[in-house]
């Protein structure tokens, strides 16, 4: 297989998995609450905002998405996310509270993955996204893992342009503050 | 100040620099190796290459650059940087003794960052860079710590587009699978 793509193998995705709360701890339990608090302008997040919505993603998301579909197949559609559950749920929490909730949060979902015992035979069966349609067990479980990287982007993205004007001439060295590709 | 820029305050910097390594050990060290040896195709970077990268870095770059400053102002330019020094230094190596390497190299930096006291006044001090020109010390700062996080969301974005196929009608969804701006 090339180098750009991995098959879903559901022991590295839960390796994976299980290193974003050690991961988001190292990232961000030692800044200052200003830097937590950041964001891109707008309505974008904050790392805050973004441990808030994966803690959201373990209570209603995920691993409940894969009940339903072990239980129901396509018979049954998932509940609808909510993207902006964390503004409520975390609103005057602190960061470390928030980590504490996502780690544990997570290590109780990927017990409960794993008393699932599946199979691959499992893994293929198809669910009904309210919106995308048909899905597998196995693009939701990818999912999971890709979620997590990508919202691990945006963190690392909104502290290093915390600094677009502090480097000075280097802006143009640092594709995420330059915005160039890379 | 808004919530899009943070000013430069040294003992933050410190605090960003030291969650690096504990970061990226916290991403990287229990993934198997086709997912450090994995990149985006052609000439771009693996985990296992950017960590090589910071470090050459730390051996090269910063804290030696920040000596040239104090130590010849504007008279004497910074060594150029060789970005691909680590194809060769790194060859062979297992991530995990990459991972132990730079962790070692980074504490010993921050000891001798924190052994030059530097005052608000350092901070202003100019050296000249072999190709952008006059720089403070404050930026070389500023721009070690962003370009820590401009490598930790390349590697999170390497990681997540390995599923880029796996998540099926998700890809949609993920920005950085989709290549949406977010």
């Amino acid at each position: 297989m090339a180098r750009t793509r991995r098959p879903f193998v559901l022991a590295e995705a839960v390796t994976l998995l299980a290193n974003t709360p050690v991961t988001l701890d190292a990232m961000l339990r030692t800044l200052p609450d200003d830097w937590v608090a950041a964001h891109e302008g707008g309505e974008t997040w904050s790392p805050h905002d973004v441990v808030g919505h994966l803690i959201h993603g373990e209570r209603t998301d995920w691993v409940q998405r894969a009940r339903v579909i072990l239980e129901h197949g396509e018979a049954v559609p998932f509940d609808p996310f909510d993207r902006f559950a964390q503004f409520a749920a975390s609103q005057g929490r602190t960061l470390a509270s928030l980590l504490d909730e996502f780690a544990a949060a997570r290590a109780q979902n990927l017990r409960e993955l794993a008393a699932l015992r599946l199979t691959d035979a499992d893994l293929d069966r198809r669910g009904r996204h309210p919106a995308l349609g048909v899905v597998t067990l196995r693009q939701l479980l990818a999912t999971w893992v890709a979620h997590d990287l990508d919202h691990l982007v945006q963190i690392s993205r909104v502290l290093a342009k915390l600094y677009s004007d502090e480097v000075g001439p280097w802006r143009a060295y640092l594709r995420i503050i330059s915005g160039a590709q890379g």
